[in-house]
């Protein structure tokens, strides 16, 4: 497959500067790249590689089409127009439909017609597959399990009972939805458990990067809002809503019961307490520490970067006499006053 | 299926307060309930919502059943009366006996009659399963491995080789007992395996989070003590062990050669390094750092919690200027006392 | 089985003190092992127990051979030495070749007569598994998927389309290597997927530990270099490359684009952001925030390890009030000096 220079701009609403009939076969970086594929700059800090790049040509904003060695494409916003691209060059193959004979599902089960299933899938009672969902090998879906259209489910994830999963969603090999919240209650030094009997519902257009936990809801259901963007290695703890179109990175963990906003973006790494709210357009960088409530939106941070060790120890140690440097002073101050 | 105010009052050892005879379905949240539900208040912060509560009954602990809407059960302790209804209230479907025919199980394995044994599940050589155990679909049983009975180890779960686990103990999808632990040795600048041969012993009444992972012994087993309360994604290494009744939030990581004592309570995300002590009843609070040996039951915590990120930026500044501050305030001193 | 300590000194190139015909069965640690086991003393903080300890045999380092109450085999490095003779004692069955009846390989797959494949594995089209490679039940490789000779892919691990893994790889269960990148556009508020269309190439010599997540190229391909161990739980970021004999503790993480150089050492649960470089030779210990680029090796650190929760909490308030501390003592300074 090719496609023209005049063909991409087209799809991405940008114009070309070069030649409209230069032919490209796919996508590459602009260090990388080869005269058949297009690359992009999204980031300043590469724009001294738009002079030597080997790309056959290159996405650009407008504004930074200087000095360019080769074929651009002028567009409002260049990693947006890259997406588009790339998706028409890079299409996934589709996954053909029917039920591969490994797989196993209940006779009570709805798996529609257009559905694929994949080997080794398990489909429990109750469950209802819809139009052109993809579900890759060795996943399990679990009683009642809900699965809107379009949607994509890869290999080996576990969706546990009454989880409800939107339109066009893509999930993650080894995603893990809808198992018990931790839920505990201490009887006399012995801790006993808590059914944990709400659902999960997963809005449209989501996103679950791989070996992501999401726990079902205590009494009430956990909520992903439409449009989220989750990544790898995130645990989300029971009756925890997440508001549309919030994106977090990876390795973020939160607690039960806490209602984050719409357009949020929460840096990897990450932790967030149980029972606070956070408002909506709230940015955390990483490795941030959220012990309680955030009411408006802005860009919060904590956390201490690495230092040589040896510095870093001497540092740990005067953290720890702050208080008596702190008595100190206002020591000073008064007896500079007498 | 419905039970009575004073069936329910029964079972959990409360008082009604209020009509006895009144019927109830299912549990709901104060907030959300309806007139067949029953709820709990176990958190004053929700008391406000006794007043207008739709549900039909509320749990209360005897002091707190002022000013309702509804009727009460007053019970000693609020959260463990409601877990008990709960449970009464909302079983688990229990999973038919017997073994699915997409499963595999090794001639050489032992399967109660009364076990349930779900589709595309492996069972290898050697391994024991108790009467009444219930394995999920897709879940991996290796060899030698001894399940013990009432267990349930849910979906896409990995038990590897020589693995005990005790009995009614639950394991939630994606979880991996007895994989190797990190052992390498360096040999000259590479590093080279250093065989696993310890085994994982899992006791009675534990529940393991989904992805939650717990390596095997490097020569010794690794211990977690009966009762304990694993979250998701906790990763915990070769030959620590854990105590009796002691719960663990998720994310967090326990180094290997640790050991942790009973009744102990970690918050999510902690990290503690391996080699070292815990005693019994410590409370670590969320993204603690623990790097040396704890010998006091109590409290402890540390992280600094986020603040906008100028003010951020500039305390982290503040905070490699310590140092000199410290001189410059002894200096102050020197000059003052001159 | 057993060996003799002259045969167990001569595998391991070192001097028997003692008995050289003494029998020897397997291994144990200095505190449990029984007159049939060997044990080593690689810590010194474990040096008293050389008198004390059971064991039919000591592998100690030259100069740390005094007292002992046992045979000893002196070496040049104890714990290189013990991995050795462990890895010859406690030899891991050998899965049995050919492809069980439960799998499922597609005719268009290529998998090599000395291969074993377990049970429920699902091999698409188009992957090349090598000789001597065995993969374990439940997992999954997807098409076009390349496993060099003699590499064991245990339960339930994920290879996504057209991962390629070296020869003599370990990859533990419940692995997903070959995810897609946390790849996102923001268009005008709401986030598209930017296509994955790089690979994850893994060197020779790899060990990947449970649940660890490698995410594919966005557009290049992820690269983890020779002899690399990665411990479990740790996410690798898109288009990360790691140099050869870096060895990475649990629950790491590692943003996008970051390149980690060889020889390195990282603690677990570190978090490194996107888009730096690390030197070679660079060891970070445990919790760490990386947030730029380290241009030299050497020990690096941060975190402020816990104290007593009262302390903890007024250390927070105080670190908050440094930037006022500042100021104070730069007026009191003045002051002085007028």
């Amino acid at each position: 497959m090719s496609w023209t220079l005049a063909e991409i701009a087209q799809h991405v609403n940008g114009q070309v500067v070069g030649d409209p009939e230069y032919l490209i076969r796919g996508v590459g970086t602009l260090t990388h790249a080869g005269p058949e594929q297009i690359s992009f700059l999204a980031n300043n800090k590469y724009k001294k590689y738009l002079a030597t790049t080997g790309a056959g040509a290159v996405i650009v904003a407008a504004g930074t089409e200087t000095d360019a060695a080769t074929n651009l494409i002028v567009v409002d916003d260049a990693y947006v127009a890259y997406a588009r691209a790339a998706t028409m060059m890079h299409p996934l193959p589709k996954a053909e439909a029917g039920i591969h004979p490994s797989a196993w599902v209940h006779p009570e089960a709805h798996v529609a017609e257009t559905a694929s299933i994949a080997a080794q899938v398990t489909i429990e009672r109750g469950a209802v597959i819809a139009e052109d969902v993809a579900i890759g090998p060795g996943s399990v879906i679990e009683a009642d399990v809900k699965i809107g259209r379009n949607s994509i489910i890869k290999a080996n994830v576990t969706l546990c009972r009454e989880v409800q999963i939107g339109e066009r969603v893509v999930i993650h090999p080894g995603v893990v939805i809808g198992a018990d919240g931790f839920g505990i209650a201490n009887d006399q030094g012995r801790w006993i458990k808590v059914p944990q009997v709400g659902r999960v519902i997963i809005g449209d257009d989501v996103e679950i990067g791989a070996n992501t936990t999401i726990d079902r809801g205590a009494i009430d259901d956990t909520v992903i809002g439409q449009g989220v963007k989750l990544d790898n290695q995130i645990q989300i703890g029971h009756n925890v809503t997440i508001g549309d179109h919030t994106v977090i990175a990876g390795c973020v963990g939160i607690a039960g019961s806490t209602h984050i906003g719409s357009y949020c973006a929460i840096g990897g790494g990450t932790g967030i307490a149980g029972h606070i709210e956070i408002a909506d357009g709230v940015q955390l960088t990483g490795m941030s520490m959220v012990t309680k409530s955030i009411s408006e939106a802005g860009v919060y941070s904590s956390g201490i970067p690495i230092e040589p060790a040896r510095q870093w120890h001497k540092n740990v140690i005067r953290y720890r006499q702050m208080d008596k440097l702190f008595e100190r002073v206002t020591l000073l101050e008064k007896r500079l006053k007498d």
